[in-house]
């Protein structure tokens, strides 16, 4: 399918603020890049890198009032992702060099601790896909979607105590309960076509059979169409943007829509977000504030 | 100063179980690897692969049984450590890319809850150099050092809580209050000279000025003759031993010693150390025992 | 200065051809990239990689018959680029690790042949700044720029001798010289504002005083408004395209044009080309046809 | 087998000298480095970075005098090399990314201009492993092995013109025709066990069937007990010394013996070399002669 996607953030910041932006999807496997479009108001200077993931990430010092950006992308994308059942656990000993540190723990994903969930969850379940499936389906089932009932520094410790969360929660919690079974896990971020309601978006893929395969426990079926803007351990290595000093989201829109007779951005509906409801996609660090 | 440093690990495991091993140090500023040894009994096939903060690490599968690892190195080291109080903080904006991602909280440094603290600690501290030794003067003077008060799952918010700990947790707090102030901050793990009880060590390093600073909270003095094996976010990243499976530690030594006229390893007096007394310098990973 | 960049390459592939483009221009130092299209036909499976020197790399498999490939971008960039007379030379010692190989001799630039004409063409020069712009100087004035007296198989060591060549000659000349005196240089190849005829066009750049500026040999005056779109150390590293079989360039159209009034695509003046005078934008790789 | 190797080079520069090192063999596939020792006399600061390749590389600055360096290690090797004829070519379309530039032609193996000759010697021979045995068998049988009859600028097409050179000469005519099917090469640097005369070695793998596999046009017949060094594209990248500026090698020691009873060193036989026999060995590189 093709999608127009973009989200367009507006901000009000206090003072310089340093910002670390990750908005830009790498074409790759599933989906290809057919336009981009990236503006930020008022124009800065911006420089881009790549950081340890392999996602593009662009850096900017935000002048003092108001910040926005504005990103649009026309892309394909593959309408169904693969599933597996029966899929085969990768043995430690068999995973890539550079797959290893996605079983370790991260600062939102304590496998360390999740042990016993996870081997309750996955009992009898043949090792591999089947266990990754098992975890989605558990929480899809246990957790209740509910906005607001957790904020930035929510892990996923908390998430399986409290059972309520958003789609970064349910994520973390996945991640961890593979993690906790040697299977390497990892946090996606990025859109999905025809989310209700539209927002940003948090998945998480999981390790078995030689590959990544696709898991959205937010989900009741595996659903296609999705865009990947970023990959990481946890939401501290992919927040859409991560900013290093005081400075307001005022509004945040997200849109996703196909591609349609008249090509796109006129036809997109937009779902408007206040910034209180999205404290998962935003980092905000530290407070050395040398700008006072 | 030349120093023969080395270790041995003797594991029994109950079955096959991988392991990464991060024993290997690297030649590089500072120091100077002249000699090094590395046996694993029984000779099982190794691999070594670079991991994404520049550290040697090797892969192996443990057979079921007694499994052990020997090591030791002759190093050039620095005497002393650099100092610099009144260096400046470098700006967020300033700082090189690979940096960046050593502002962020992790597994064991949740910099994102420690806000308050570091701004009490650091309070009418000139912003660099001086914060960084701030807290590592407040950490040395208010947390009490103590093994067996912590173990592998303890993070910086434990230990700002309990005030006690052992290295791994003086370093943990460290680091995240240092990056609650926007400074980068990782952790090192290593060898000290004259450490007391010897032991596998860790210490953190804070970037200021445009360059990495060491700090040691464990220490009331800054001293040299440090071997570095490797670097990380936290104890996650840096740990000696990963292992995925269950594996038994039953015996560590560890020395350092000066290289003297008899030209080293006989000269050494080792420091035998119960495996209870060193859970933080080894990560336990997960339960997804394929070998039932 | 706003510029609408791209370029439309029409094929016919005698068998399936596996093709590397390298035709995404990053945003980075000096140029961000505003918005993006990049279209290829027919529609084929295409996955993204990052190679060794940070540019982005499309890989395809183009299939019998006729293949285009469709790029466009409008790109912000700097209206003059940095010209500093008398910038010392960068000791080899003070040089940044990944910019060491930049020293080494390479397929199209034999540097280690070249010293003595390096020498006598910056005899009684500052080192530095001052050697790489006589370099560049030197070949404007003594190598004519004519199109057909080279091809992709020409090198550094053949340029200095006939003195005649294109672009991509010129290019590797100037990267030899500077690299006989131990200062390192890269190719670039991208778009340039004005250039005449328009062409894809490549330049190079040189390491002194501790970064990169900007020189091309094919022009009287240093001229900004330039579009990067890959780095390298030669012709072989950053061709446009490479191709692993038969296939033939039929068309190519090149432009760039400032954004204006109407807003840019509509009022591009393309530069037809044929594909017979851009030998040296496109790398045809062995012979190993398993296609037969 | 149990090896142990090493080398000793004897310097004397006329003025402080940059060097970049590259004598430290990584364990890895098929080698693990049991001990190893590295002195440089006299004594300077050294830096390690790991390069492009993955190889580990010293940078020093050899002061005005005489400059030694002493590199030894015990590593055990296998004892055969993989042979696999039959094994399928691997098209470019299902190469690893990071493999594809080997590809490419480079500094001395013009690729590009040997692809008639490549064609010949493997006329009627199956694509893939067979091609590169072809090859290696056709130059172990058509180019005579002779010291003293190519220098450090030496190129494959003149090794494929005149037929006569050392190891590096045979290794770039090998990599040059393999990559003129489209069959990825890499040079490899390192010791083989009772090469006669014993001198540091050069090879070539070639990667078919999904991995690489090691060829050696200088013998006969397939012999493992190789210890690699170092990885590139060719002799350019991955020269044992690079030095910048002047300097000479006065003497050149390589070992490598059996691990006997008494261990060792004491058993060494020496192979005593004279620097004029090992241009090829040694990139002399530029001559911005900043120390007059």
């Amino acid at each position: 399918m093709h999608l127009n996607a973009g989200c367009e953030l507006l901000f009000e910041a206090q003072g310089p603020t340093p910002l670390i932006l990750m908005l830009r999807p790498r074409s790759g496997a599933g989906q290809w890049i057919i336009r981009e479009e990236y503006q930020i108001t008022p124009a800065v200077n911006v420089t881009e890198f790549t950081d340890m993931y392999g996602n593009l990430c662009q850096r900017v010092v935000a002048p003092e009032g108001p910040f926005s950006i504005h990103f649009s992308a026309t892309v394909q994308t593959a309408d169904f992702i693969d599933v597996s059942p029966g899929a085969p656990y990768t043995p430690v000993e068999d995973l890539p060099d550079d797959v290893l540190h996605y079983t370790l723990p991260s600062r939102y994903c304590q496998s360390d601790q999740l042990g016993n969930l996870a081997a309750q969850i996955t009992e009898n379940t043949e090792p591999g896909y089947n266990q990754a499936e098992a975890i989605r389906k558990w929480i899809n089932e246990n957790v209740r979607y509910e906005y607001g009932t957790s904020d930035a520094s929510t892990s996923a410790v908390e998430t399986a105590d409290k059972r309520v969360g958003v789609c970064r929660d349910f994520t973390h919690l996945g991640i961890s309960l593979c993690r906790a079974l040697n299977i390497p896990a990892r946090m996606v971020v990025g859109y999905l076509y025809q989310l209700n309601p539209m927002d940003l978006h948090a998945w998480f893929e999981a390790y078995v059979d030689g590959r990544w395969f696709t898991f959205d426990a937010t989900q009741q079926q595996a659903r296609g169409n999705r865009i990947t803007v970023a990959y990481g351990r946890d939401a501290a290595d992919v927040a859409f943007t991560t900013q290093f000093g005081p400075m307001t989201l005022n509004e945040m829109k997200v849109w996703v829509d196909t591609v349609g007779p008249d090509e796109g951005e006129n036809a997109m509906t937009d779902a408007e977000k206040n910034s209180e409801d999205v404290p998962t996609l935003v980092n905000s660090i530290g407070s050395n504030d040398q700008t006072e």
